[in-house]
């Protein structure tokens, strides 16, 4: 019953959210030491979550000799070198989304950890929600036959910290920010040895006085033939939309991760009190989550990650998975501003998936369209003729 | 108190819906004359509607002296003959949706009622839902700001004549059946003034054993930088599935208009009799709608076409409407094809629409990107520094 | 194509919706005559709804030459006296709800109009809901087995005019004002034919400075064994609530009327403009009913009255229906003074009602409680030991 | 980092999501030894969970030294003893609801355990849902003022075992398995120092073949004035029906546990696999939890006792509680039997809660009803006579 023990990069709303779930119910795991560049920043953080070390250096904290886990909560730009000593110092390294903020970069840091040979792991919460995870067995169980059509949204009000609205530290705009668990969660579903082939994005800076964009819709068209489609924006109103649906030939899948979730109140404004994040007012028809870090997939994120680290397994999200995010987004931009299709550049280790399958009966030797049972219990079938290929309708008795 | 008389052509699903609607409730308009090329079909039609004259001559049904309004339910490519028709007979014309198989046709169609100098409505019965018509409203009046985005997505398992799945007699496949219902929803909801620019699709056969796209995806860019998105299926599983989403500055609309209505019935199988369009099963949670030919907007949209006519005013839906979209849809075509985004060609009486405005706030200069509250009262600002773009953050005390 | 020519009664929130669903779509009925007390009300009222005469006094509204049909819309402790004077016109009426303020009342207005011959309709809306009448109609064809339970639910933050809140005038508050509704609606769930035999309730003033109650729960035992279940409230907060739930041996509906229809709308708090009865706000997350007067069942009440009459039928809900929703009223009003089931003293037309029927299957003699499929594929039986009536299980084969 | 180490009694259902949660996530706990009547039972639970030690000896098992903490998952009947055994060992006892088969044998156990001076938590999962927590902490903060309301819903096709069903085992029947948790869940939201004073109760046994009731709704009436109501079923159709409601002079909370969380999925019927607790089918529309135990409050459940035992504080739910629960239910049985009101017989330890508080505004020294804004802009007052008590409006300039 050993636990992990953990220096935890960062002090922002991720730094929180992470350590808030590492030591949450009855956890055996622990932060023991805190980076942050701001003594006072680190020290509070510190205090918040019951950390004995505070430290303002990068290096000192990813060697401190009481832990063996480091989890980088950083900007984007920072990822690089923190994984960069991280791998130096031999210890299990775990690194929030996006990996990095290109592909390139992306594939630097995926060759430093796979040739220092330590644990890597992509955290990426929203592939864990409960519900994603469900989902996503029923998938692979064939309860809704082969996927067709995945949609992923997450949209809400903007960030928390001036640097994910700066370009050049980001890499971007709302789709590094938002897009990133979105082609995770679309790249789950169809299928991770799906190979995406080629993106169409459209993206514009519609509210906000940045060079970024803050809405987005971005089509993925993947081997199979199945599409992927995602939709990001910092400039919705209401809350936080985090909504996934899953077309296949054999049925349907709905996700509501934030805004309606079965928990719903109305106030008049009295009481206060922290209601759920990207909230608007605390006041009218409110839609509260019950434990946002197990709803956000937080808690089964670092159970996947600390099982495979134990059992010596590839956790569910790794940092290849980050790297091909990285490189679908880098199609994204050049399709926004090539506007047209964009292959997806990537050392794809995946395989190969076949075509959407299509089993189609025949009647006579024309293919059957479509067949439905009438009123009084005959049959029409719509038929595709065999030599002309156009459609006709016959009525039989059974 | 005087009804309209009508000449219904076509008895088909649609004719049915009509003519429910017509006859529905206290209405005081009748239909006198139907239209079908197989006397059989059109006998049937007439008992089951109590209408005293059936025919097999389109001719003889347009122009016979007991009707006034001639009602156009045929398939696509029959319109423009039908109208044609009526326009001689210098008749009110009401077309179902689409108006025709391409821009061009519907130009020809639009060209002669104008010069012909006929009422012409154009049957677009998602675009008079009452929950359409009083989100329409709201947004009119300012309640959700600037429209930067909407989403319309109508999919089921598949129409239920040959016709539509024949690519040459319906001009397309699910773009034509489903999409015309999305484009008129998105422009209406985005503004009737603000001009579509260009479109890009995606278009596939995933499923069905048909040259028509069974599956699409399609974004249409405004002149005010607003993002029209539709999505439709001939392959979906779970019954029908009618939702519209709007995003705006100030505010977001969801509709639901099928399947999660309020309405929600478990059985274990017993009873029968009709549930819903378009249903898979009778048991199991099903999802009734209550009233649906008022529901989908048949009701509003009837009234709407005759009050138009009584008083002389232009109907909410016009053969100029029906044109707009038609040349979308070919726009959409051709992107699919070309793999790029394709203007839209159109003869505009539209108007200018300027670009979604974005009111932003300074300080020091600096433009304000966001601003938050934090716990202890004092603002946080993230700011666009005004000579270098880059964004950083200041806390002040108010 | 004959429509009917009304007088109306009263000019306060329920004559508006009266009168809004009667000249609504292409309806071809009239109000040609309205009455109110003071004359300026009645003139405002006619020029609203574009009405030809407005009289101050209730025997010529009445016996206006232009009318045939008499719509009571007056407070409670009016309508005896309306009734009456229609009943002497010989002309049809129809009464809103409740009938009367007492059974006893009720039971004379209902021999009235019976002595005189005269149609009479009773105007319970929410019983005509086109939901509602959807799931009356699944019921009906057995789509749920045997009824067992019935909820109805509404509750609001209050009433708008003085009249309602005064025990003296109104007959009692929530449960005279908005029991009523839940009281039809549960008989039509449970079959009409189903007789009521006894009533717990529970009454309290929790929040109002009135007499009246502002808060009530209601138990309806039925013959068949099923249970109606009702919940009223003047002091809810968040607009209205208005559900109902049925659950029967094969099956399990639910309806929402009003606060989650598929219509969802988010506003920072611009426009403005009406949204929905009984709306607190129109900031924050908003549930815009699309057509009111059609989802709360004005439009197809009235076309079943004006039906009725012009075939000679009765309609959906007659004046006895009334009569017995005021005879439950009165037996819930005593039992939360006694504290105990009082039954409900009524002349019963309706016939006998069979208890609700348990086919059970037996297994060696015992009855079967339940069974279930194991994973490894055998049959576990819970049994019901014939002799003891103790409950075992056993695991068998097949 | 020291976890718990664990004896589990039982090994039904309970025991399995009991011990699904103790060892589950990155949890520190673990069952050490498990308790069986029947050896094959204990074993294959020993295997099936990894547990070192099965015995078929109550005492044995309960008296293990490797263990701290006994967690009773037995019927109903076996609970006394149990906890008397491990009093007597001086270890923790934590028992699953409910308490005990009657107020009376509740008052011993927590008598027994009192005195023993052992900690003692009631396992009552449905108090810790994540949405119930943020809920209660909500109505604590005052976010919807003083609660008038709460419905506690809990239905579903019946139990899983044969004692559930034997009323001489159980102590009852559907107020017995599913009641227990409702009360608690309505105690927790009136506020745990409300005294419930009095019970009145329906139940009918109406689809099965046993003595105990198969279905009830009782209502209970606490100090303040507030409304509880609770209904259960064992014969509801579509799943497991979970839902709480609560509505306060400033807010309404509506929460729905199981079939409507965001998660739908529609399936022709391939796949296959646990979908969720109590599903009827496989195909269809389904609605599966994400994480049972989660939702469901097992976790949250736990980790509030242990932290509980090793701060030495109370656990937010305690045999006191449980006790309270039962006196409850004793007195809903009392009240079914005589058709009327039944007090709640109990030792209150609770203190007083005051009448829920109305503040009226008056005006000229009425008191004011109601108060509304008219379109153009004036208030209309709704007043009670001072002297009088009838109601009526003035409508004032400000």
């Amino acid at each position: 019953m050993e636990g992990r023990k953990i220096t935890m990069l960062g002090t922002g709303l991720i730094g929180d959210f992470y350590t808030m779930t590492l030591h949450g119910q009855r956890s055996r795991d622990r932060v023991e030491v805190v980076y942050s560049r701001t003594p006072e920043r680190g020290q509070a953080f510190a205090e918040r979550w019951d950390i004995p070390h505070s430290s303002t250096s990068l290096e000192g904290a990813v060697n401190h000799p009481d832990t063996d886990t480091v989890v980088v909560g950083l900007p984007n730009f920072l990822h690089e070198e923190a994984i960069d000593l991280a791998a130096s110092a031999g210890k299990a390294v775990l690194c929030t989304k996006p990996l990095a903020t290109s592909g390139e970069e992306a594939k630097r840091i995926l060759d430093r950890v796979e040739s220092a040979g330590v644990f890597a792991g992509y955290l990426e919460d929203l592939c864990y929600t409960p519900k994603t995870l469900k989902a996503l067995a029923a998938v692979q169980s064939g309860a809704i036959g082969d996927v067709t059509w995945v949609r992923s949204r997450e949209t809400h009000p903007g960030p928390h910290s001036a640097w994910f609205w700066d370009k050049d530290k980001a890499g971007g705009g709302a789709i590094v920010d938002l897009g990133c668990h979105c082609i995770k969660i679309i790249r789950n579903f169809v299928g991770k040895g799906n190979r995406p082939v080629e993106v169409m994005a459209w993206a514009d800076t519609l509210v906000h006085p940045i060079k970024a964009e803050d809405n987005a819709v971005v089509l993925i068209r993947f081997e199979s033939g199945a599409l992927g489609q995602f939709e990001v924006s910092w400039t919705f109103r209401g809350g936080m939309d985090l909504r996934d649906e899953v077309a296949g030939t054999e049925g349907t899948i709905w996700l509501n991760h934030f805004l309606r979730t079965g928990s719903e109140m109305y106030s008049s404004g009295g009481g206060g009190g922290y209601v759920a994040e990207k909230l608007e007012s605390t006041e009218g028809w409110l839609f509260p989550v019950g434990d946002e870090v197990a709803e956000l997939g937080y808690v089964d994120m670092f159970t996947d990650m600390f099982e495979a680290m134990e059992t010596g397994r590839e956790p569910q999200e790794t940092f290849y998975d980050g790297y091909i995010v990285n490189a679908i987004m880098d199609a994204a931009y050049r399709s926004a501003e090539s506007r047209q299709w964009e292959s997806v550049d990537v050392e794809w280790r995946g395989g190969v998936t076949p075509r959407i399958s299509k089993d189609v009966a025949t009647h006579d030797g024309h293919a059957i369209v479509k067949e439905e049972i009438l009123p009084d219990g005959r049959r029409k079938l719509m038929l595709s003729d065999k030599d002309t290929g156009s459609v006709f309708d016959i009525v039989t008795e059974s």
